[in-house]
């Protein structure tokens, strides 16, 4: 009578499963996008921005959060360079407002993201 | 008759209007998930995970990505630590989900970033 031998379970040593279809430009469009945002600052401007219907001036966003003008500055310009914000110059002071031509799904992550 | 003096517009030199309140800890934790998701490795391991019922192997995601063990492991740390995913250890391999206790608005956020 042959003596039973112990089976061991099969055991894949790679993969089994397919990833689901992620595109790598929507990965790197969105990450740049979360970039732009991963900053207390530049949420902070973008939400003061969000929340209201005018223009905001620089010199608002200096006294409002303590900041240089250069800071300032230097957090809009990272905004503008990913779309979010735009700016103008009136007389001495520039002003900055949410792009106006933000995309729809844009405008929704932005709504979403500052009402949590 | 005295000669009409040119009036100059007033200009302030300081700020004009209070910045709208936004909360201090909403933009630091905020500015914690942005930083989790500011990686195209990390958005595409979410969205994969979010577009999936079942858990994924850390051996898909080697496999799917060419990316080493640890590598995908560091970034999953990452989106641990945020919060986001979740993983056990079944047999050999390490299962990655996202948190069953995800909020509403996380879900609702990582939706909407998901379908842009």
């Amino acid at each position: 009578m042959p003596v039973a031998t112990k089976q061991l379970p099969v055991r894949e040593r790679g993969a089994c499963c397919d990833l689901p279809l992620v595109k790598p430009a929507w990965a790197d469009e969105t990450a740049d996008l979360m970039k732009a945002l991963a900053d207390p600052t530049r949420l902070t401007m973008v939400a003061s921005l969000w929340k209201t219907d005018a223009p905001i001036c620089v010199c608002d966003f200096t006294a409002g959060l303590g900041l240089s003008q250069p800071t300032i500055s230097h957090h809009m310009a990272k905004l503008k360079e990913a779309g979010l914000v735009d700016s103008e110059k009136r007389g001495i002071w520039v002003y900055y407002r949410l792009h106006d031509r933000l995309s729809p799904s844009r405008r929704k992550l932005l709504g979403q993201l500052i009402s949590t």
